[in-house]
C-alpha cells in the first residue's frame, strides 16, 4: 500500500499538521509513503521521506522540492517533455484546520477523482463548524452542551453562569479557546477568539468533568479504538497540544465499566455512520451527571489518533479499501436533443 | 466588468446549466463574458461566445475548444512555451446541482484564490442537502415543513398522512421528485428517488398552497428582487423546468399585501445574512394557514433568477464588488522554532 500523506495547508494548524505527518512516518512502517506538502501559498511540493523533519519546512528548504500540480486523477510533476503522474494508492488528508477540515481538500480530491481517506464534504462542514456540529448532533439524538452564539459585531455578553469556555467556531487544537470566570475575563477572551473567527460559542465550563476519547472508523465492520481518559490540565494550550500531535506510543484504556464504554461507543457510531464513512475520526465525550455528552468531533485527529489503536496501520490499510465513491453520472444530452427536436418541428 | 461564467459540471443538472449559461449571454449585454465549460469528465474548456448554443455541447464539438487548467489565481491555457492566464474580474458559479451547488466549485475557487460569485462552502453544504437546510432554518427561526427522512436500506413507510411529496435530499430542479397519494405510489416514488440519492425526505403535499419566490443578495445594501407567485402546475417536471431555466423576460410582482411581502423579505434576509454573502440566491416560500414557510433555497437559481430583477446586470455587477474574502493566515513557524530551541537546550 502506497499512501500519499497530504499535510500543511493555509491554516492556523499548519505547523501541527507537519508534526502529525512526521509522526505518520514513525507509525506507518510497513507502508510506502509519499509526502505531499501544501505550503502556506497552497502550492503542492513532493517531499522525500528523508526530508521529513520540521526544519525542512520552517527553514523554507522545502521550496527546493519538486512542485506538483493537481489534475484529473492525481498529482503531476511538470517536465519539459510532458508530465509525470505521482503514483500512490490513496491519499490521506492530514491537513488540520482550514483547507483540510473545512471541506476544501475533500472537494479537490472528489473533483479530481483521487482516492482519499478523509471526511467527505458534508462531514467536513458539519464537524469543522462547532455550531453545525451541535445542530447535527441534535438531529441524530446525541447530546451536546448548551451554548450561546456570539458574533463579532453583535452582543458581547453571555446569559449563562460562569465559569464559561469560549471557543472560535471554526478552529481546532484549542486555538483561541479560553476559560473565563467573570465578565472581565469574558471580554478579553472574546477579543482573543474574534481574532480567529467572526463566530464564537460560549459553553458552560464543567469543572472536573470526566472526558473520554473514542476514535474509529468503519470498514467491513466497526474498527473502534480503545477509549482513553486523557489526563490533562484544564485544557491544552497550543504548545502542549503540539507535543500531543506527535504521540506515537500506545496508551492504556480508561478504567470504566462496560456499560459506560458501550454508551460511548454507541454515540460514536451514531455520529460516524453514514456521515463520516471514508474517514478515521476521534470524538471527545464528557460524562456529566451520568450522561454522555459530545464535546467535539475531531474530523482529522492529531497524528490520526494512532496511539489509541493496537494496530493502527492495519486499520488504516483496511479503511483504504473501504472508501465511498461518488456516483458516476452519465450525461447523454437527452433533454437538449428533445428540445432541439421540438424546435425543429415548430 | 469581465465575468467568467462557469457552467456544466458532473451533475444531473448539467444540461440545464448550459441553458442557464446561454441565458446569461442574453441578459448580460454590457459585460464582457468569458465562458468556461466543465464537461462531464470535469475538464475545463474555454468556449467562445459565438459558440454558446446547446448543440455545441450536445454534439461534443466543445472538445475542439482549448482546454484550461486550474491553478493558483486562475485558469490557464497550456502552451508549448509557458502558459497563459485567462483574464476576468470574477467568476460566476452557474453549475447547478453536484459540483456547483454542493461546495466543490466554491472550494476550488477559494483554494486557488479566484474571485467568485457563489454560495461559499458552508452555505453550499447547508442548502444543497435538504435535511441540513431544515436544521439550519430551524436554528435561525425560519419555519419549514415537517418531514420524515428515509434511507435507501431503511424503512420504506411514512407515518404522515397522504398526499405526500417525495424528494431526493441532494438534487434540485425537481429531479426525482414525486407527489404520492397512497402506499403504492410511495413505493414507486421511493424507487425513483433512490435512483438519485441514498437519502430521501417525505413532506406533506399541501394542495393549492400559495408559493412565492424571492431572490436577492446583499451589497452595500439589500438588493431584493420582486416577489413572484409562480403560476405552475402541481410541480414542474424536468422538461418544463428546463424551459424555465431559459427565462429572460421580466415578470410581474405577486399581488400581495405589504405585510406579507415584508414577512417574506424578513425570512429571506434571515436565511441570507451572513451565510450566503457573496451569492445571489432565490428562496421559495409557501404561505399556509397564515405562516411563511421556507420550501427551498436555490443556491444557484435557474438563469440566476434574472427575470425577477429590474436591473439584473446592475445587481450582479455590484455583487461582484462585495465578495467575502478568506482571511489571510501568515505562517511564521514560531511553534516549530520554539520546540526546536527547547530540544536544543535539553
Amino acid at each position: 500500500m502506497n499512501i500519499a500523506i497530504l499535510f500543511g495547508g493555509s491554516s492556523y494548524e499548519h505547523e501541527i499538521s507537519i508534526v502529525s505527518a512526521i509522526t505518520m512516518k514513525k507509525v506507518l512502517q510497513k507502508s510506502q509513503l509519499t509526502f505531499i506538502f501544501v505550503d502556506q501559498n497552497r502550492e503542492f511540493y513532493l517531499v522525500e521521506s528523508a526530508q521529513m523533519q520540521s526544519k525542512h519546512f520552517s527553514s523554507g528548504a522545502y521550496r527546493k522540492n519538486k512542485k506538483l500540480s493537481l489534475k484529473k486523477g492525481g498529482f503531476y510533476i511538470g517536465a519539459l517533455l510532458g508530465e509525470k503522474k505521482i503514483t500512490f494508492d490513496t491519499a490521506l488528508n492530514l491537513i488540520h484546520g482550514r483547507d483540510g477540515e473545512d471541506g476544501k481538500i475533500a472537494s479537490l480530491m472528489e473533483f479530481y477523482e483521487i482516492s482519499f481517506i478523509s471526511p467527505r464534504l458534508e462531514a467536513s462542514v458539519l464537524s469543522y463548524n462547532k455550531l453545525y456540529t451541535k445542530l447535527f448532533a441534535q438531529s441524530i439524538g446525541v447530546k451536546t452542551l448548551p451554548y450561546e452564539h456570539l458574533t463579532k459585531n453583535g452582543n458581547r455578553t453571555a446569559a449563562m453562569p460562569y465559569p464559561l469556555i469560549v471557543k472560535p467556531v471554526r478552529l481546532g487544537s484549542s486555538i483561541g479557546v479560553s476559560i473565563v470566570r467573570d465578565a472581565q475575563g469574558l471580554e478579553y477572551a472574546l477579543d482573543v477568539a474574534f481574532e480567529f473567527d467572526n463566530d464564537v460559542i460560549v459553553e458552560p465550563f464543567l469543572e472536573g468533568v470526566k472526558e473520554y476519547n473514542q476514535a474509529g472508523c468503519k470498514t467491513d465492520e466497526w474498527e473502534l479504538s480503545i477509549i482513553e481518559e486523557p489526563h490533562k490540565e484544564e485544557f491544552l494550550d497550543f504548545e502542549k497540544k503540539y507535543m500531543d500531535f506527535s504521540r506515537d506510543g500506545n496508551v492504556l484504556a480508561a478504567q470504566i465499566d462496560e456499560g459506560l464504554a458501550e454508551r460511548i461507543q454507541e454515540n460514536f457510531k451514531k455520529i460516524y455512520d453514514p456521515l463520516f464513512l471514508g474517514s478515521l475520526i476521534r470524538c471527545d465525550f464528557f460524562v456529566y451527571k451520568g450522561e454522555v455528552i459530545l464535546n467535539e468531533i475531531n474530523p482529522i485527529p492529531g497524528s490520526m489518533a494512532n496511539y489509541l489503536f493496537e494496530n493502527f496501520e492495519g486499520v488504516l490499510t483496511r479503511l483504504a479499501g473501504h472508501l465511498p465513491k461518488e456516483k458516476p453520472i452519465a450525461i447523454n444530452y437527452d433533454y437538449i436533443h428533445s428540445i432541439q427536436n421540438a424546435k425543429g418541428k415548430a
